[in-house]
């Protein structure tokens, strides 16, 4: 029984947050200081040298917003997208619909482009509709739909959109340090994540990267952005190379300190050692769930690593295995979402997450909660094939 | 010298953050858990019956956002007011200036009601804008001017607003827990603070709590506002009692952790006890200050007691002081804002900053640097002065 007014440990793979480094908890804990004290000023610098890393791009404007990933999402539409600008939307999962809403509600027009869920972008498509549309100014989409678990083809629909003349705004929360964010090879233009996926970060903080042509455009516009807080021209008085520091808002300094420390966690790793492992644990999951006969949504080429939406078998209360898992074995895997709600479940093997323990553990608790909802498991077989893909 | 990554320890008395109690940083510390945990859920409960005791109200819609307090602000603007609405805003100091920009961000018209830096606002130009401007939605006002150390009179204030079927739209970003904020004797409508003021939490927070006649107007909106990340009637699908707890996004967990123990703090203490620490160590340093010769910006009775504004003597370099407190003394004190800047230092009393040994300490630093500064000082006499004031 946890008599703490805090939560107790829990491992978590669900959809975010992932499991936290105690180096990330503890650096947390450090004093605060003010946003302005010469010491802090000086970690900013790091702060944004990390994130060009981690977004491996050469961008100046790549800093860390303070708040979710849905201010990340917001600030790129609210700064690059002006009242009446056409922006082509991807839809193929729960955040393409929110893209739109973003538009929308700037009094832009959003024209979407809808694939099933469960599907990656289909780029033929978004070449169509910029046919049709060539007025277009943004081409917005989701590389890692944390609701579906598909990956799309961001260098080509990026590629898509620049010879095109538009830009490309990219939602990179789940994917960012868990498999490839190739900013400046993409040639992408914008780029939002967050910091509780597979950076394994504290949530709250949304790393953001603009292109220089994406800056152009920011700095060029024919009236301010609809949003104070989120104006990155003015933000940029404080976060800029060669910037007055001007007091914009007082930063959350303790999550930039976590941030700090996951993301050199991350460069003491590697970025492809950190890709290279979601790969591997990913791999290790296939195997166990297809030993308990169970599938996936998404085709085998789309799915993300990072996050595995599993069929669940009929006869199954799929709600019930959830809370089995969290009351026996401490252990929190995701429901679906929107039209996925009560037909998948969704399994984080994200950052911190991305580990063996994890994947054995969650073998182990879901034949157990399987064999309760009178399914027919053979005990034992799936987290077998697990360690077997492992190579151990 | 601070051989760590993070910045040193600091005592922070500039106008926020204030020091952060040693348990509220190790609150940060704990476990973080998905924002749809059942023990984070009973959390969330226990934080909106925290802070509407802070706030002193029994507001169904009083939470915590996921952002610094311009997040608070913004969120009444966007969700109470729509394009074409009129409000009043007033204006004393740089808060007042920054809410006229969120009215107009959003196609609102903003009449300007304006007193002097460093006085309050002044009631009758409230009620008089009022009687010209009958069809306003909105009065908008800071209770207390972070920028100026200025108390305005917010009961009456609200009380004109009412009787002219407007609302009022406060900012109590820096009076919170420090001095009194009396959110339903008030019949204020929407109130907005900070976290990292006399909560002494880390900053990143912003709490808010709406009236039922705010509520009504949020309700029932021509159309949506403009911020899909601060839609309050999205978000209360997540926060409200009884609600779906639906994902909106990612709640800062561990920030979280954070407000729920300096809000128990508040609670173990008593917040009448909270507010006369604070007048009493504003005493004491007024005492103090007054033995030196130096005088404030704002007349006694609009003091706030929390933030206090001392005008930068003839002859002295103010940043040459700043600089020498913090790097002699680890003590930040704050610089003037906006047109204050280079006029005045903002000495910060505010939450766990509010405690003898800051008064003495800065006295005792402000002695030593205003020496170093060439003036005549009769050492000690301050802080025995701000002693005696405090009965020792």
């Amino acid at each position: 029984m946890n008599t703490s007014v805090y939560p107790q440990s829990r491992h978590l793979m669900g959809p975010g947050p992932s499991d936290v480094h105690p180096r990330v908890l503890a650096a947390m804990a450090n004093p605060t200081v003010s946003h302005l004290d010469p010491e802090f000023i000086l970690m900013m610098d790091n702060l944004k040298d990390m994130l060009r890393y981690a977004f491996q791009t050469e961008n100046e404007l790549t800093i860390p917003l303070s708040g979710p990933a849905s201010v990340g999402m917001e600030s790129c539409f609210v700064n690059l997208i002006e009242p009446d600008d056409k922006v082509i939307v991807c839809q193929n999962g729960a955040f393409g619909g929110r893209m739109r809403e973003n538009v929308e509600r700037i009094g832009a027009k959003a024209v979407m482009v809808t694939d099933d869920w469960g599907c990656p972008v289909d780029p033929q498509k978004v070449s169509d509709a910029l046919s049709c549309n060539p007025d277009t100014k943004a081409v917005a989409f989701v590389h890692a739909e944390t609701s579906t678990g598909v990956q799309s083809d961001a260098a080509t629909i990026c590629a898509i959109a620049r010879q095109n003349n538009a830009l490309s705004i990219v939602d990179c929360v789940t994917s960012l340090a868990g498999s490839p964010v190739l900013t400046d090879k993409w040639e992408a233009d914008a780029i939002y994540s967050g910091s509780q996926k597979c950076l394994s970060c504290t949530p709250g903080i949304s790393p953001l990267t603009l292109s220089p042509r994406a800056v152009d455009v920011l700095r060029n516009r024919k009236k301010k952005g609809q949003s104070w807080f989120m104006d990155l021209n003015l933000l940029m008085d404080y976060w800029g190379e060669g910037s007055s520091r001007s007091y914009h808002h007082t930063a959350p300094i303790n999550s930039l300190y976590g941030l700090h420390e996951s993301l050199t966690l991350l460069q003491e790793e590697g970025i492809e050692n950190a890709w290279q492992r979601h790969s591997s644990m990913h791999l290790a999951l296939r195997h166990g769930i297809e030993a308990l006969d169970l599938s996936f949504l998404v085709a085998e080429n789309d799915r993300l690593p990072q996050l595995n939406t599993i069929c669940i078998p009929d006869s199954v209360n799929e709600a019930d295995v959830r809370s089995y898992l969290l009351s026996k074995y401490n252990l929190e895997v995701g429901a679906g979402l929107g039209i996925l709600d009560g037909k998948v479940w969704r399994i984080g093997v994200m950052g911190q997450s991305a580990k063996k323990e994890n994947i054995i553990l969650f073998l182990s608790g879901l034949e157990d909660a399987l064999e309760k909802q009178g399914l027919r498991i053979k005990k034992g077989e799936s987290v077998y094939a697990a360690q077997r893909a492992l190579g151990s």
